[in-house]
C-alpha cells in the first residue's frame, strides 16, 4: 500500500502543477481585459463558500498534511497571508518542494496510522480511512473549486488543462 | 494493489451516494422556490462547460468505465437519456449497483492491464497510469461540478454533504 500512496501523491504533485499553470492563464486574462488580477483571489461561485485563494490554501494544506500524517513527519507551516496570484503560486510551489522529499518508504505502514485532528473532538481515524474518505477527496474538491472559479470568471481552462498531460504509450 | 483500487472504488461509491442525495437536496430548494426541478439538469458554470446533467452522467461513466476496464469486465450502457433529477438518479444508482458486484480480487493485475479508448489515436495507457491520470482526476472533476452547480445556484449543500460521514473512532 505504500507505493499506491506515494503515486497518489505523485498525482497530487501533478494537479498542483497544472494548477499553477491555471494561475498563469488567470494572470494572462487580466491583462488581455484589463483588470486587476489579484481579483481573482476574492472570487467564489456562492456568497458563503470559499474564495479562490482559500481553495488554492486549501488545495496546498491538505496535500501537505495528509503527506506528513501519512508518514509521522512535520509539514511547513503556511500562514495564510497571500495577497497576489505570485504568492499563491509561490505557496503551490513550497508544498511541490515538500511533497518532493517523500519516497514510496515513507508511506510504509500510513495505513495503520493514528491521525487525530482537534474538530473530530478526541476521535481518530485511521491513516487508511483518514487518506480515503477525507483527504483525497478533500484535495479534488479543492482543486476543482479552484478551476471552476477560473472557469466560470472566463479564463480559458478547459479540461486538458485540468488533467494535463498523460501518460500515453505504443501498445 | 487490488485491495487499494477496491477501495478507493469504494470510495467513489460513497461520493455517488452523497450525489444522490444532493440531488434531493435540490429538488426540495426547488419546490421550496416554486421552480421547475428539473431545470437544474441544464444550469451550468460557463456557457461552454458540461450542464449538470452531463456532470452527473460522466461522473457515473467514469467510475463505471475504470472498474470495468481494470477489472476486464463488461461495463453496463447507459444512452444519456435522463431528463429529470430523478432519472440522473436512477442513473446514479444503477452505476451504484454494478460497482456492487466488484471484490478487490476483480482489481488484482489491474495495475498491469492495458487501456485504450479511441481519442487516444492508437495508443494506450497502463491500468495504474489510467487509473491516476484520467480515472480517479476526471470522476472527482465532475463530482465536484456537480456540487459547485448546486452550490452556485443555492441548494443548500455544503462540506460534510460533499464528505459524507467520515469513519472516527474511539482512539
Amino acid at each position: 500500500m505504500g507505493a499506491m500512496y506515494f503515486e497518489i501523491f505523485g498525482q497530487m504533485k501533478k494537479m498542483l502543477g497544472q494548477l499553477d499553470k491555471w494561475l498563469d492563464s488567470a494572470a494572462a486574462f487580466a491583462q488581455k481585459k484589463s483588470f486587476d488580477p489579484n481579483l481573482f483571489l476574492g472570487f467564489r461561485l456562492a456568497p458563503d463558500q470559499f474564495g479562490l485563494a482559500r481553495q488554492v490554501q486549501a488545495a496546498c494544506d491538505v496535500s501537505k498534511l495528509a503527506a506528513a500524517r501519512l508518514s509521522g513527519k512535520e509539514a511547513p507551516v503556511h500562514p495564510d497571508t497571500e495577497q497576489t496570484l505570485g504568492e499563491l503560486q509561490a505557496r503551490v510551489r513550497s508544498v511541490l518542494a515538500y511533497l518532493d522529499g517523500f519516497t514510496a518508504k515513507d508511506f510504509e505502514g500510513a495505513a495503520a496510522r493514528v491521525v487525530s485532528q482537534p474538530r473530530w473532538e478526541g476521535k481518530v481515524m485511521t491513516g487508511a480511512d483518514y487518506f480515503l474518505e477525507h483527504g483525497l477527496p478533500n484535495f479534488f474538491f479543492h482543486v476543482t473549486h479552484t478551476y471552476a472559479i477560473l472557469r466560470h470568471n472566463g479564463v480559458d481552462v478547459g479540461k486538458r488543462d485540468y488533467l494535463g498531460t498523460l501518460t500515453l504509450r505504443q501498445p
